[in-house]
C-alpha cells in the first residue's frame, strides 16, 4: 500500500510544527509555500526598522527540513483545493493530490475595502514588505535633508503608523529611537529629533489583549519616547499626501499600516463556512466541517474557546500544527483525534530600548524586567542556534551604541542589472 | 571667506578616502552617491552566493562620516558635470557648485555593445545585482526539482559564468561549493551534486593579473572543485535559454556576467579624453587635463605607469584617493602637489574553501595558506568593528556547517506591498 499523502500549504509557525511532528510518522509529506524560508514573524518589524537583516529571522525551509526525509518542499503557490478531488492546484497549473491536508496559509493586510491605500500604507507581513518600510522611511529622511520647502519637509519627516496592536507599537516604538537616537547624527540640515511619529488607533487604547493596567503604562512609555498616541482615531482616507483620521488632516509622507489582517485567498476555495476577516470556522478537531481530512491551523483558523477566538499568534499556531500532526498520526492508528485546546502562555510586546510590557506567567510587568524578558524569550525562539549569536550579537551592539546596522537601500537602483530584475519579475508574474 | 567647497561624486573606496583625508582641512564637502551606503565590493559575491547579508558588506555612508562635521552627504545620482560653469547637475536637477571636484564614481558592466544580453546575464556590481544572482540561482535550483523534461531539467542547473577575472572565479567557486555541498541534502528529486558550473574565458588564462604559476594553481583548484574552465572561448551570443560560445551552444538557464566593465556616464561629460572603455585619461597628478580642480580617482581614472595602467581595484581606488586629499590641501596651503605613483600591495583571490592564490609581499601562495591570509585581509579592511566580529562568526559557522544561511528568495512576491514597491520604484524613476 502507497504511503499516506500528507499536503501542508505554508512554511510558518503551524506547517512547520505539523511536518516536523510527523518526523516520525510513515507519510509522505509535501510542503508547498510560496517562498523559499520561514520567516520568524515576531521580529519583522526589527528588519522594517534596520536592526536585523532578513537572513537573521529567516531560514530557508528546505534547510529547516534537509533531514527529514519524509518531506518534500515545494515552492509555489496555492491557488485553490478541490476538496471533492482532493487536490491542491497550484497556480502554475499543477496539481497535489492529498490523503491529508493541512492548510496553514496565514493572513495578510486588510485595508477593510480600501485597496486603493496599499500603495500609500504599506503593511508588514513578509520580508519584502519590511524592506519597503525600511527604504521609505530612510528615503524620507534624505529627502527632507535636501528640501527647501518648510511645509514639504515637516511632512517628510512625519511619520503615521495606522493601529496600535503589537506590530504597530512595536514600528512606532523603533521609529522615534531611529529619528531620536540613531540618525541624530547623521544629517547637517535637519533635526532629526523634531521628527513626528503618530501613532492612530480606532479603538479606546493601544494593545487591546493587554490588561489595562499594561495598556496605560504601553502608551505612557511610547509617550515618553515622543510618540503621539492617538486613541478611538478612525482613519477615513489615505493619499500619497497624508492621512485623514478623525477628521483631522495629517500630511505625512510616510505611512504604515499594522490595522487589520485578511485570511489567504485559498481558505475560501473549499465552500467552507469563513468568518468575517475570511478565516475558515473550523471544527474542535481543527478540521472542516464536512471534510474530516483537510484542517486548517494557525492564522487562517478561526475557533472560538470560552466565548474568545484563538489569537492569531506564533504560539496558537504552533499548538494547532502539534495538534494537527497528532491528530493525523491518531487517524493511521485508528485512535480518536480529541479536541484542540489552546493554552494562552502570555503576551509582550516590546516598545523600544528597556521599554516593553508582559503579561505572562502571572506577571503583569512593565518596563526593563519586561523588556529584558521579552529579550530573552525572542533570543530563545529563533530557528538556529547560529541566528540567536548573530541577532545576540546585533542587539548587545545595538544597545550599546544606538547604531542600526541595516540603514540601506538598495531598491530602485539604475542601471542594466534593475532592469533585469524587472523582466525577471514580469516573467514570474506572468507565468505565475 | 566662504570655505572652499569641495564636491565628491561616489562613496566607494576612492571617494570615502577623499572626503576621510580632508577630516582636518578647512573645506565644506559634499559627498554626492545615488545609493545611501558605501559597499565593500571585494566580498559581494558572497552575498550573490548567499553567505552573507547586504549590511555585513555595506555601510551607511552617513553613519560612516556621521562625527566628520565638514561633510554632508546628498543621496541622489550626479547626471552630468558643466566644467565651465563648475557645477555637479543631478538627475533632479538640482546644480552642486564646487571649487574643487573629485569624480569618483566607478564603473558598471560592460556588453561589449550587446545590451541585450543583460536581462539574461546580470553582472555583479549593487546589492541589487547580488540579489538578483541570488534568487536567479536558488529559483533555478527550485524549478528543476519540480521539472519533469530531462533536458530542461539539465538546462536549469547548468550554470555559466562569464569572464575569469576575479570576480568570475569567486562565482563559479562558490557556485560549485553550493551545487556539491550546500544543497546537497535540501533536495529530493535532483541530485546538486550532479549540476554543472562552467566557466567561461576568451583570453588564455583564468586570472589574467596573476603569474603563470598561480593562474594554472588557480585552474586546478577550480577544476577540483568540479568547475569546467574552458580558455580562450568567446562568447557570440546569450539569451534566455543559454549561451554560444567558441561555436558551441550552452542550454543554460543561469548566466552570469564577469566579463567586462565601462566608465559611468557622468565622467564622459566634461569634453576629457577616455579610454576604449570611457575612463578618463588623467594627469599623472589625477586631474583632468586643462581642469586642475577636478580630479578623476578609482576605476574611472585611467592613469598608466610603467606601461601599464593602475588596474581597478580597491587599494588603487584607495591610494588615489588619499592623493586627492593631499593634493587638495597642498593646493589650498599653496604647495605643489607632487605625482601620483601607485604601489602595487599585491593581488589574492579565493576559489572555495581552503581554496585561493596570493601574489603578495614577494610570496606566491595558493591553496590553505593563501586562503587563511585572504580571510584574515579581508575581515581586516572591513569598516567597522561590529561587521568584523558578525562576519567573522558567520565565516565561521559556514567553514564548520557547510550552511550558507542568506539563502533566501524575497523578489517577486506577490501580494498589496509589492505591487506598492512597483509604484514607488516607477515614481522614483520617474522622479529621476
Amino acid at each position: 500500500m502507497a504511503r499516506p499523502r500528507v499536503v501542508i500549504i505554508g512554511g510558518g509557525f503551524g506547517g512547520l510544527a505539523t511536518a516536523m511532528g510527523l518526523r516520525r510518522a510513515d507519510v509522505d509529506i509535501t510542503l508547498i509555500d510560496r517562498r523559499n524560508h520561514h520567516l520568524f514573524q515576531p521580529l519583522l518589524y526589527q528588519v522594517a526598522t534596520a536592526s536585523l537583516a532578513p537572513s537573521d529571522i529567516a531560514e530557508p525551509i528546505r534547510g529547516i527540513l534537509s533531514r527529514q526525509a519524509n518531506v518534500t518542499v515545494r515552492m509555489g503557490t496555492a491557488d485553490r483545493i478541490e476538496v471533492e478531488a482532493r487536490e491542491v492546484v497550484l497556480a502554475d497549473g499543477a496539481r497535489v493530490p492529498y490523503d491529508k491536508l493541512v492548510v496553514a496559509a496565514g493572513v495578510s493586510h486588510s485595508y477593510f475595502g480600501h485597496d486603493d491605500w496599499a500603495e500609500h500604507a504599506p503593511g508588514l507581513k513578509t520580508i519584502g514588505d519590511a524592506l519597503e518600510i525600511r527604504q521609505r522611511v530612510l528615503r524620507a529622511f534624505e529627502a527632507a535633508e535636501w528640501c527647501d520647502d518648510a511645509a514639504e519637509r515637516a511632512a517628510l519627516t512625519t511619520f503615521v503608523v495606522v493601529g496600535a496592536g503589537p506590530t504597530g507599537v512595536e514600528l512606532a516604538g523603533a521609529l522615534a529611537e531611529i529619528a531620536l537616537r540613531t540618525l541624530r547624527r547623521d544629517f547637517r540640515r535637519i533635526d532629526t529629533t523634531q521628527a513626528r511619529i503618530i501613532l492612530l488607533e480606532g479603538g479606546p487604547a493601544v494593545l487591546p489583549p493587554y490588561p489595562d493596567s499594561l495598556r496605560l503604562k504601553a502608551k505612557a512609555q511610547l509617550e515618553s519616547l515622543g510618540v503621539e498616541v492617538r486613541l478611538d482615531t478612525l482613519v477615513t482616507d489615505i493619499d500619497a499626501q497624508g492621512v485623514t483620521a478623525g477628521g483631522t488632516r495629517i500630511e505625512a509622507r510616510t505611512v504604515l499600516w499594522a490595522a487589520g489582517v485578511e485570511a489567504a485567498k485559498v481558505g475560501s476555495t473549499m465552500g467552507a463556512p469563513t468568518s468575517r476577516a475570511g478565516q475558515v470556522k473550523v471544527a474542535a478537531d481543527l478540521s472542516v466541517p464536512g471534510h474530516p481530512d483537510v484542517f486548517v491551523i494557525g492564522d487562517l483558523a478561526h475557533l472560538e474557546q470560552n466565548g474568545k477566538p484563538v489569537p492569531g499568534v506564533a504560539q496558537a499556531a504552533l499548538q494547532m500544527g502539534h495538534f494537527a500532526s497528532d491528530a493525523i498520526q491518531a487517524d493511521l492508528a485508528g485512535r480518536p483525534r480529541g479536541a484542540f485546546r489552546y493554552r494562552d502562555k502570555g503576551n509582550m510586546a516590546t516598545i523600544g530600548r528597556s521599554r516593553a510590557v508582559m503579561d505572562a506567567m502571572g506577571l503583569k510587568l512593565s518596563g526593563f524586567p519586561a523588556w529584558a524578558a521579552w529579550v530573552v524569550v525572542h533570543l530563545l525562539f529563533l530557528v538556529t542556534f547560529r541566528n540567536r549569536i548573530l541577532v545576540f550579537t546585533k542587539w548587545a551592539w545595538a544597545w550599546a551604541t544606538w547604531e542600526r546596522a541595516s540603514r540601506l537601500v538598495w531598491q530602485g537602483e539604475e542601471g542594466p542589472a534593475s532592469r533585469a530584475t524587472n523582466a525577471a519579475d514580469a516573467s514570474l508574474r506572468k507565468s505565475g
